[in-house]
């Protein structure tokens, strides 16, 4: 059914650290299926990275009515978060995996090339995390995609950390409470600061950014404390778009899950050197694999 | 060798987010020996705090050379950071101690003990986490504690974690490095900045904590990015030991590994109403012991 010139699908995969998702495409690139699993950021742990990979690539198969076909005759293409740090890169890549061949890059870069339809350009990304990257003249740069808590400002993670913070100051006596306090124990389903204090101790990064939406939620409606909070991260989402711009683009996009909400709140100058993103980054893992083909 | 009425020897045992420390005193509260072992926050694994008590317990005995002596003939003190979540108080008092009576209370009240010999007062503590505390006329008050990366203001973990959110802001080029870059780069054994994001990846609030006496460093070498994060810790310092301070305490005390660096950063007000603690935390949880023994 396969030969190896001209295969007939390729899987490309995106694996974050809230998700991991999977596109089977046919050669000429129509989305066949789709797989939606957990978490695929190998800082997070090595196994559920990988088992999150194979998971998601068996469900997108299945969703393309191809579950006869066996991974190890299918090319991926893989992005993961994390994989911009050395350790975690060569970690990935001496993975056993079940794939025909396996072709690992950043989350970054297939992000990039999927925006610009395999073309050079820059990102950037406002999701669970934040970050900004560009790939020009064969160059790619990163900035930021620091992590959490220390890092990845002006993402859904840091904005939730914010408005927590803020609660808590206003549990102190040291801010008076807002909208936003009475949005964040809303959503949380806490009566009271003390269990407030309980549901989140020692909650991960995907915790926090499931309330980055109240914080602009309570913006909307005129809560200063939550307005201060979006200033302060889409002021450093525009520094950090200015350095990518700096860097002169083709073209830049904004994407994640955040980004829809975020852009409102950029500069002007900002949202003038934005265009829109042409295919998902799943899709950039597809035209990523069939590069490196092409290069073997 | 020991009867029920009038025991011969107390444990005093004060577990924190970094580690525990025991010491055994003489019925007139002699230290007569000390053990030190690992966290015992049962905030993060109740099997690590339970080890770690018994552990330092253990140590105690043998560094009093009563090390023939077994657990379940002493009565035990113990305060325990974590414990004012009341899930984590019900799941620590039904653990299955090796104690002949085992007497629970959170960290804060017994160093609240501790530092006014077993009479009322109040203690702002400031250690890898922070906390303001108070207990007059009977009434016990917990103000911050609210955990680390979100709250705990002013503590070791927030220092060290603005440090680190500081220089990786100075390494997407938002703020200049100062000397505060060149300590951290240095104190973590880095040379670079990917370096630097791997080592800080994921760490807990202990890490952190670590990095908080190179903020006073660079600060008191005038590096004003150190001094500005100080100034802002001081502030929520300040505050909490004000609200402390109008519930009319009879004494207050700053106690924590991190009280002596701050303590001159602190307004000439606050540091007006402190006293100096009398007695460390454990012994506190000895004369803990000694009052519910007597109510019994």
């Amino acid at each position: 059914m396969l030969n190896n010139k001209q295969p007939h699908y390729f899987l490309g995969i995106d694996g974050g650290g809230s998700k991991c998702k999977a596109v089977v495409v046919s050669k000429d690139n129509i989305i066949l299926g789709t797989g939606i699993s957990g978490p695929g950021n190998p800082l997070h742990g090595f196994e559920q990275a990988t088992n999150s990979i194979t998971a998601s690539a068996l469900l997108a198969l299945e969703d393309a009515h191809l579950a006869d076909i066996p991974l190890n005759n299918i090319i991926a293409g893989v992005g993961l978060a994390g994989v911009n740090l050395p350790v975690l890169f060569d970690k990935m890549s001496s993975w056993q995996h079940p794939f025909k061949q396996f072709f690992l890059a950043t989350d970054l870069f297939i992000a990039c090339l999927g925006a610009h339809q395999g073309g050079e350009g820059a990102v950037m990304i406002t999701g669970t995390g934040s970050c900004g990257f560009s790939y020009v003249d064969g160059h790619p740069f990163i900035i930021g995609a620091h992590g959490f808590p220390h890092g990845d400002k002006g993402s859904g993670a840091w904005f939730g950390l914010q408005a927590a913070k803020q609660v808590l100051l206003s549990i102190d006596g040291i801010v008076a409470p807002s909208i936003m306090t009475h949005f964040l124990l809303k959503k949380l389903n806490c009566k009271n600061d003390t269990a407030l204090v309980e549901v989140i101790a020692g909650k991960p990064a995907t915790f926090f950014a499931q309330l980055a939406h109240l914080v602009f939620d309570a913006a909307e409606q005129g809560d200063k404390v939550a307005k201060s909070i979006i200033e302060e991260g889409a002021n450093y989402i525009n520094h950090i778009t200015q350095t990518l711009s700096n860097k002169n683009p083709p073209r830049m996009s904004m994407i994640g899950g955040l980004a829809p909400r975020l852009k409102p709140w950029l500069s002007d100058k900002t949202r003038s050197i934005l265009s829109e993103p042409l295919n998902p980054p799943e899709m950039g893992a597809v035209l990523f694999a069939k590069t490196q083909l092409a290069l073997q």
